[in-house]
């Protein structure tokens, strides 16, 4: 930065991010970053990039991790073969002894690793340490004449946060791993999107924010340039009558409103393939992807104008 | 517990065990567990059900757990071949992720799901954690004509504490992970009793308790009666010079040695094949397996009595 | 305990214990001694070793005394006569300057001496300092066509327990001599059982225990197989209308019914002749003596199995 | 307070003792009151009075209180002969009885009583309590050919005042009586003056004040002229090889010493036969009684002046 | 007060000052004192000797001062002509300046030097700082035909005491000018009494003191015997209509309204010309003055007779 | 900002950015701004700009104002003459208080107003409040011949920079004016550059950065381009005895030595001339003006460096 001009855009442009750092000081931001986030070193890098800066700046950030891919990738390797019923996946014991390899073990230590070296004072937790997430077993689901158990997965019974709470009052940055048991410990994989909300909603988060690899939520999967770029909870539920949602989408949405109900005042769906898309999306005047509210109507003319 | 006379044991019992609740009550212990230790999962619950008593009673516990074994386990079922060079394991890429994966996504998992069915709160920690451990590779050592590189495997820099005792202060028991890594976020294996004994003195614990599967430290490894049941460094060292210490019993004694200069008071070797045992060395007034003190000579009359 | 069979019935008997401190810690319990406790040294040092082990797991324990036998004792010593009305005493000038050197000065001081003895770091309290218990005198009692005046005995107006809550919160013992005066300073008798019940329902205790010599409420007085070991307030109002109330029960009952209805979630009646019955009572499943709680059919199976 | 004089006069007043308020404030005074202060309510209630005065204006004060003539008295009831060996007193075990009853059953309680009207929330404390003294039994003095037992007369081994900041932090004004006790638990008779001291050492106050019946240090005792108004140790000194001191004044000269070597700043002797006494001494600028300091020669010109 | 008559006058008072002392301790006082207060240094310094007093004995004591004399004063000095429409006062930007330097610059600046002189720990505060007043400017205002802008005059739209709060529980007084501005920070002139009345109301004060030159509210200006001793929200609605209060009372009256409405106490008037009218006011039985409470009927006799 | 490339600047310098965010982070800046720089609107508004972006990226700022330029106007607008005795000015009385006017009443008024514009919570301080600076009058010096009186000018005593730390743990931005007083409360002027040092050297300010219209020191007072831009104490005393130093730069060279050797790590001096030159010095690899460090020789090259 040694060229005058580069030192004063440099400069214009901070100035420029104050406004959003006082607006989101001391807010808390709850990210979850799908798996697919993690596949090349790069990407995660950039991701942790990112929230470090985030932290930096005093918003109290907590990172969701997935690990789908990884965790297919594992079980190729160990010979298993990926039982499906219907066309869902069934979590088998040597199935959820993997994602547990995966989730804690792999992307979760890979994620700190590279805190450490970007310097943002990180802290590994998952669904099972000091009861943050109490889950029980999901019973079996009877669908037409059979009754199939998708074995070791969860639903949510309850968040206890408080130690979220206390790494970020004391500077740290949770990467939460969405891994969870029920009270006799057995363990229990849930959707790491639900994971995500369910902590947004308990932490009174200002954002959720969703980073896949698409560009938000579209009209027509196969068009980008039929991204909705802004809706609420009434426009998602007539996404899906529309059968717009492609099928990864709805159990997102089902997360997504599960958040804005339970108190989060905007949820954002980014893409990282976007260069830097969580940093534009929060210190600039324009967002990327998709941003859903609650109610569009119920918001006040500044908060749309705000919103857009 | 119907019949009169086994309440009264029980209450007898208990009029016994206070005065060490008064003695240890707010002292830290820093409790290491070997990987053999969670072959069984009967085996893994007895010592969570142990911690957890000296967690209820007030002890300041930090359990440290290896996972040996089960790397290698994992490691054959991935079809890695582990290297050696002149004997010693060489942990090269893949068997470091082999590492992740069993200590912070398998050992460090269960523990806390086995903490979960019996009520112990507690939090899964690495060394990776908020600057917990801050490592080194260890550089390639020269053996003879050769330069031989042990791969990702690392030195203690040094210890932050801070993340650990804001858990004991919240009531939290910690389970540690000895994975470590450098300051560029590179991976590090390091021997799970060093990183005990690191731990131990940084929080000025009052005993550093190692279990493994033999009794103790023994004057000839296959003579279960040749048990030395006090000792102290300089009684190490003249085992060490006489060859009685059996290979796999190097590392600890230098682990020890560490712990007992850097504060620790009493190091105690005791197997987990004894039911109870770690209980029965808190709890009552002879201790199992090995005690090692700094100096016995320069204890008193009455410390000498109660080391023994 | 060198036997090995010794040490592990202690450890087993600890394990036992264990499910009770962790339902027990940081609870309240205010335990209720009479006099007769204290005729010899031998009851009073069993008391307080048992305290000290609830305070030593980390129960709040609150101890309140009487001192009825001491009080006529000395009161013979100095040759003076207690008056009766109506075979009700009545406490005078002299009376009442027995009870509190009785009370203050004997009772509570040989208690906390023999906490020191027992290092259980107890500190003395009664109803006169800091505002603990703030009572007015009993006004005259119009029975039949005489009014009697019972002399300096009072009804207590308000309890403030913050003294109590400091001790607790800094870790000490608080024995409370139950003494008390009114706003003008002059010096009240109240009843021991009154104080604990009062004492009890402010700090919202878990437990109130009443120590005293018989075993229980009994159905027929003089037939310990009478014993009620189990019932609730309506119960207690049952047995006052059959007369099954020894004269000397009638103003526990009262104590009683003022605890439940303040809050206190258990009462207990059990006899310091059973050796060890306060942690027979606390630490295993089946209680001696009289539970009584509010109402028992309120309660759901499970606490009601709890209760028996 | 009609009289506009009055008024101005009151007010004057006021403005005339706020430096001194100014001055003394958040300090710590210890106020020792010998057993005479109590014979009569109207003295005791005018001691009360003036400490409350001083807790409120926002010192931290502390009173101590001795009870020798009505420790005799109750002796004399209870029948008992006081014994004596070469003229001074032996505590045997019925005198320890008298000793307690009377220092924490009545003085202590009266004071608290009176505290209470008076509306100075107090608190009573004794050697006993968390702590506080802890003594031993001072050995058999060898007196010539004999050894004499004084019985259960104690010296104090240290002192730990934390239970006293405590109270004194949360706005309460604590009463002390001397009563102190082993390691055993077994009571011991401490000299009130004696007691005084070392605590006004330990909470490093500003000023000891121990008040009498005497106008102070006579230099003859019969001849009140003869008050000695400003002393220091070496003065004290030269008094007692002159053989001025009265026997009765030899424990306290001894306790003055104590103070003033461990830090306080001044010792104040004053009699409660003085109306007001004690606020004349603390809040106008010339003091009653005697005034003792370490050293006079070290004092700065201006403190000095202030001293006289 | 060499004179022992003196001595036992000066203690008389204090003992006769300790019971306001306990009343008001820890409650909050809010003084305002008008320009004219600081028009000699002596009536300066005597006022801040008063609250020095009322802050010693604990009262949380707050300040705001005027400065309209001093405002004319120097707009003369620079040759600004003070404009007036329809008889009242318009605040130009100059007249503006003169207000900020004579409110921050002088009368602020000169109360804290008093109060280095005089020891007292204050610190200047003015609407200003740390959003403790948000105001608004006046609009224009319609009187018959002509639209009247009275310039940078301000209404309180809200009060943060939170800067007092801290101040106050640090120990200091604060000394508040009332200069104060919009959100876009333009400094905006509000009277003295409406700030004090406003931060007496936020601060849920005791008492709102208003210091003036007449001693208090007369039914008849120009004859002092026409005092109002005592009165309420009602008879200060009475007085008004019959035309009682002179101009410069109206708006005092709007203050004291204000003040009672919003939780106050009691509003006193007293005089500064009547020496130490502050003092008399708090620490004697009878007040000087006007007292003002929001309804008389409401009180209980005892809080009348007290009032009186 | 809607232009892509514009926000991908933004972003990419946010990035820049964040490591002297957190090297800066919870650091104490003491920023000291020359009267010229609050000659303007713009130039005022363009430093509370900078300094509110400091601060809300969480440095701890403190800032400090002159008024030389003002005081001189207002003076002369008061028809008052400067004295000058060998070319020095002697603040006499109306001196003085035209400097309390202007520094408290004007600049500091004005620049907390600018605050309140730009969400800054700041707070008004001058060296009076709360004992910040105690300070004494400087007493004539004697010159030649003549013995000369500079009037109502000070030294600096001592400082208790407390009342600024609860300001800045409360998150609050102290605006610090000069003027200070003895402890008679006689107003002192007292040179901004040098009460800028004493709050840096005795808050431990990690920066102390001094604001003037000259780009840094210049080694030819005529020529920009001989800007010194990196230097040391003893480079600084050579410059001086070199005669390099121009008469407005000897007193500066004086706080800037008593900063380093107070603890301060740099001074820096900018020019408010340059736009956002506290921006650039603090967020920029390459600095603006000078920088002077106590010893050149003493830094690590890495420090070396990173001061160019």
């Amino acid at each position: 930065m040694n060229d005058p001009g580069d030192r004063t855009v440099a400069v214009t442009a901070l100035k420029r991010a104050v406004p959003y750092i006082r607006l989101f000081k001391h807010k808390t931001f709850v990210i979850k970053a799908g798996g697919a986030v993690f596949a090349e070193p790069e990407t995660m890098r950039a991701l942790v990039e990112q929230v470090g800066i985030l932290h930096q700046v005093g918003i109290r950030t907590v990172v969701v991790h997935g690990g789908g891919p990884q965790s297919t990738e594992l079980a190729k390797a160990l010979g298993l073969e990926t039982q499906f019923v219907d066309g869902r996946r069934v979590t088998d014991d040597r199935a959820l002894d993997v994602s547990a390899m995966v989730l804690n073990g792999m992307i979760n230590t890979r994620l700190l690793a590279a805190c450490r070296d970007l310097e943002v004072p990180a802290v590994g937790v998952s669904g099972i340490d000091a009861g943050l997430i109490r889950a029980r077993r999901r019973p079996p689901v009877k669908t037409g004449e059979r009754t199939v158990d998708y074995g070791h997965v969860g639903d949510i019974v309850s968040v206890d946060p408080s130690v979220l709470q206390k790494h970020l009052d004391a500077g740290l940055l949770p990467i939460v791993s969405p891994l969870s048991c029920d009270e006799r410990g057995n363990l229990l994989n849930i959707n790491a999107d639900t994971v995500a909300a369910a902590l947004a909603a308990r932490l009174n988060a200002e954002k959720l924010i969703l980073i896949t690899g698409t560009p938000g939520i579209l009209e027509d999967e196969s068009d980008p340039a039929s991204l909705v770029s802004y809706t609420d909870l009434s426009g998602l539920q007539r996404l899906r009558q529309q059968g717009c949602l492609a099928a990864g989408m709805l159990p997102k949405a089902d997360a997504i409103a599960e958040a804005l109900t339970g108190g989060v005042q905007r949820v954002h769906l980014i893409s990282y393939k976007v260069p830097d898309s969580l940093l534009l999306e929060v210190f600039t005047n324009e967002g990327a992807g998709t941003l859903v509210v609650r109610d569009i109507a119920a918001l006040s003319p500044a908060e749309q104008q705000g919103s857009e």
